[in-house]
């Protein structure tokens, strides 16, 4: 088995979810490349030192640069702030890596446009980190509705509701709490939520044409960890919208971190001519499914336990009834990326494909501040 | 249509229970007989007129042998204490009225043989208030049952879990509190909660052949309320048995007052060789089902919303979506009567049919008794 | 107990719901007014005469006129077809009759302006059948943000969601079929079911200040059962929008009756600064509630099954754990108003508070005709 | 940080996820010792060098004697079928490994007390792989009844449930099927099944005092894999069994591999004075608590969603509503079994208390055997 060096930028909540993704994944999976941690960059030596002891990394950097330089490293993995992805990603496409970037690709459509350019001039490997896409409950829905299972698709529904900001003594940027400056992650809810709203979203009922939106920053002013001081919130607690998809059906998008009593509560539902399905990931191992054709007085939905080997990736776990967790979505995520290479492919989503949610949240954003429906651009 | 006139006998929980049944089932079933409310008779003159008054009964009265002896009655409805049952239910049927009476039938298998024997002698019409069969959802269990949908049956398991009489402050005997006087009640849980377990147990499953049981009384002693003195309590608090039904499934039964967190939460599961079906009384309007036959990765278990009309009674009710309640069962039940007697039948269960419960939980108490397996008596 | 004579006019699906909520208020509650069925009023005299009896009204008629022009009748209540409800209003509270009446109370917001100043000039008692308000748990909801228990409300988000007209082979028009003419029902499920949402949400969560929209008509053409021809569906088959509440909380509304799987559900989730509250019409008998005040590690939405007698309504009815039903909404409705009338009070929703919720279903058809953010009319 | 070398026996279900638990804890915990997957045993030569290839072991063996012999080894690890235990367990205490059990310890309690006697003669650090209690839900259960939150208990309910061998084409006996020959297992769900339920009760609700059994083979000829013939069915396919716990406390346990729709259903509930806590399986990452002590109306079973930081193991994790799966109870188990070992304490539980377990088996297996009540063994 070859193998494929890899060096991780960050190692934050998401510099662990990808470790532990391409160190578990060969375990569960037969893989074409054997995965090495190569090296762990952080910007505090302590940090990255103890991470890449924790993780079994080879060695550590606190810069970036001297990864992409590196003769040794096969694929740049961002997991560091959104503000810096634009420069890293374009950088390692230059230096021939291959790159995989958390979401959302860069803060705007300008940052992840250069940013698919980059990688598409290079000509290497690229993906972009939308796990949902790979919790099995939600692989087969697109399974499910690629066969046709629904019909016509009359409207969709989702959420993504939190309740971590709901105090006003919570202050604002710096370490764990970037996602509250806009400067660093970009937007609020709209990029870091809803981003992952839309990614399924189009994954599965393909592009949305036009939205009509509405953002709220309730608490205008926290202290800000990097100045001590207390200064306007510049970030979107809530964003809602309305969307038309280009195949007709009505949604409805909802994203907020005052949604009281839901830690991570990221919902959908799709209702079809003939059958409907609903998911959420605070039970992620199950899907809820109606079918309108099963005999009339035994309609109801039923909850799929999501652990039979027929069910999507689940024949490299355990035994039927055993349930598996959040990290498993990133697990798979690292193994179809790996297969894919092995096949000469790419796999699903790429950063050109990532653009095309960036162009969502984007015209949510401008469609709340202009308060008027926004055509979506497309590629 | 022809008048029924009913004579009612008791007006606490079940009399008010059986009045609404009588006086609302020709609002939405069509009915070979108009049931009217005759009389009363309570006790008490203030509470038999007070409750005439609320109910639109013509009279009232205190002595319930004056309602046995009226040329004025058709039918009379025990739904006094146990206690009654055994002497009302005889008069009443050597009278040659019809008879129903609130379960169980009567405190112990000797009065209810001689109650069978009575309405039997008298040729008399007479049904027992298991009211449980007559929710839509239960019935709806009978039907795929006796349909074959679940192919051989393996297991059964109910419970009824109360929790109201946890404190040792409660007191027991009198108005209200019957249910915790041995002397009255016949029984504690067992007469009181299990025949319920056990009369739908037997409708869906067959007879019980055997049964090995365990009762307790976890508080002791209880102030009584008609002598004012602390007194041993003597029902049983909890009451758990083990059963072999006739078809060679297996069971589990369990009723307790003693279950923290439920007011009156009756379940049962049942499982076959190609589907399950579990119901439960707090959710009454839904019934799980589980097919083995759906495809594979589908299969899942169904929350049936039983508010459809091709489900049973509901056709008579709203539109689909629109849950009844509780005492819809009794509504039902005296539907069912109504339209058999229209039809020279006898609704289900008749006394016969309700020995047969009393036979299981008095081999259950003497199992409990004997430390042993018993098994039960048959007609 | 003083009478008072009702005059139902319509004898279908509501005409049932009130004629039975009438009729056995006074067997639960405790009732200054024994409310006396009098007179049914339908187009059709047989079925106006088989409703008759089988409700047990005094007499029957086909001409509405003669119910508002009798002596003998108090209170005309409508429950007939929505095209109606503006003439017979206007011309029963001239006559000095109480008027009750389904909603929506007009078919537009210039004839509920009429009918608004038609009960006032005459200072007769009013009253709009928003049933859901009377459901225990959402009786319950409004006393626990009166409370304050949720403290400042962030969020706030319903659906209501059917499935039963998905086919293209229901004809639209006529009898049971008028909701899909808007020349009948003025609008689709904006005023079918989204009244509902938005007679709720104002009631629990104050004024909507404006609102963005979008309706859509999937099934362009219909044959109509009046003309036996293929007609242009006019009415709007789903509307969904976004809302702005006078205290700062944001909102989505859905209704549909193209969500496959879903009968009639009725939902609504509300998020507050300390506590969330959910609640849903398909499992009416429960409130979902979220406390964070509740210690850390034991934080949960906690089930509340609203059976108990310190629950709204529920002491009126049967004992802990045993549910009431869809029918029971209107049963107290009725009563709160012969309760209310006893007092010389009103009963909520009056005609006038009625008005508001047509404002906003108003301003969403605008918006959505517009594509615009629309400003919600007020008193 | 020392290295602890262990030596795998067996490579199937249970090879894995010892595997899985040794090479991943290290990244989430925080060890004295650094496992090594040192060399894995498995007879199959081919198997287990692809099975060392896969997770990173260093060697393999097909003789476990060999394992057992190296100087290299620390711990033996025993996941092989129950009929090897015994004999590995006991060779491997002699040789002064440290060693651990996949349950249940042995074949029946002779077995299970020699292998106790040998590791507590060679004085080796010892556990068996009774791996639910580490589920953090379980924990947390724990915590809640030691901290005395339930006050006094009334009753245990818990069941096993699956539905993998109703099929008669099913074989039994070899490879993967080794469960249906009680030869090798030892018994049939009594031990496989119901030793998880009894393991989780007693640490939870204290010792069994006495049991009352039923059991039932409902298949009883299978052809068996290793002869080809068709053979009577050895061990029992369904197992029910009445307790009464030395605290007064009543339960009902039941396990079964014929129960229509479910997988590995396990669950259990315990209702005490105060509160009642509720756990399964099937939603493993959630406990229901209910909590008499609520504010009367607002009482209600709580959905605790265990996955914050201040709920067991979860903040070595991710962040609050990120849910983790089946094999964590695993890495939990060899994490607190490492750390224990730091501390020079037993990492719970140990064989003594794995014994305690099979002396209950083996009361229910003499108990339905014999149709009477039977007396548990203790220590």
């Amino acid at each position: 088995m070859k193998k494929l060096n890899i060096g991780v930028i960050g190692c934050g909540f998401m510099g662990r979810t990808h470790s532990n993704a391409f160190r578990t994944a060969p375990n569960f999976f037969n893989l074409p490349y054997l995965p090495v941690l190569k090296s762990i960059c952080a910007r505090s030596p302590d940090r990255a030192q103890s991470f890449a002891a924790q993780w079994g990394y080879e060695s550590f950097e606190t810069d970036w640069r001297k990864l992409v330089a590196s003769q040794d490293i096969d694929l740049i993995d961002i997991a560091s702030p959104n503000d810096t992805h634009f420069e890293i990603a374009i950088a390692a496409a230059k230096a021939g890596k291959m790159v995989m970037c958390e979401k959302p690709l860069g803060r705007n459509p300008a940052e992840s446009e250069a940013m698919v350019k980059a990688v598409e001039d290079a000509g290497v490997a690229n993906m972009v980190w939308y796990n949902y896409r790979r919790v099995p409950a939600v692989t087969m829905a697109k399974q499910l509705i690629d066969e046709g299972r629904l019909g016509r698709i009359f409207h969709y529904r989702t959420v993504f509701l939190q309740d971590w900001t709901i105090s006003t003594e919570l202050p604002q940027g710096g370490e764990g709490l970037w996602r509250l400056d806009a400067s660093v992650a970009g937007s609020g809810v709209t990029g870091d939520l809803l981003a992952h709203n839309i990614d399924t979203a189009m994954w599965l009922n393909g592009p949305i044409d036009e939205v009509t939106a509405m953002t709220e920053t309730f608490i205008k002013t926290r202290k800000h960890n990097l100045t001590g001081k207390d200064q306007p919130v510049t970030i979107d607690d809530a964003s809602l919208f309305l969307a038309r998809f280009k195949n007709g059906s009505l949604a409805t998008f909802e994203a907020t971190r005052y949604a009281r009593g839901h830690k991570a509560l990221y919902t959908f539902e799709i209702n079809g001519e003939h059958a409907s399905i609903k998911w959420d990931l605070h039970d992620l191992h199950r899907l809820e499914y109606f079918d309108h054709r099963d005999e009339g007085k035994l309609r109801g939905w039923r909850s799929i336990h999501i652990t039979d080997s027929d069910q999507p990736y689940m024949k490299n776990w355990w035994v039927p009834g055993l349930q598996i967790g959040y990290e498993h979505s990133f697990i798979h995520q690292a193994a179809d990326f790996l297969i894919a290479l092995g096949e000469g492919k790419s796999a699903s989503p790429t950063f050109a494909e990532a653009l095309k949610t960036d162009y969502v949240t984007s015209a949510v954003l401008e469609s709340a501040a202009n308060r008027s429906w926004v055509k979506v651009r497309s590629l």
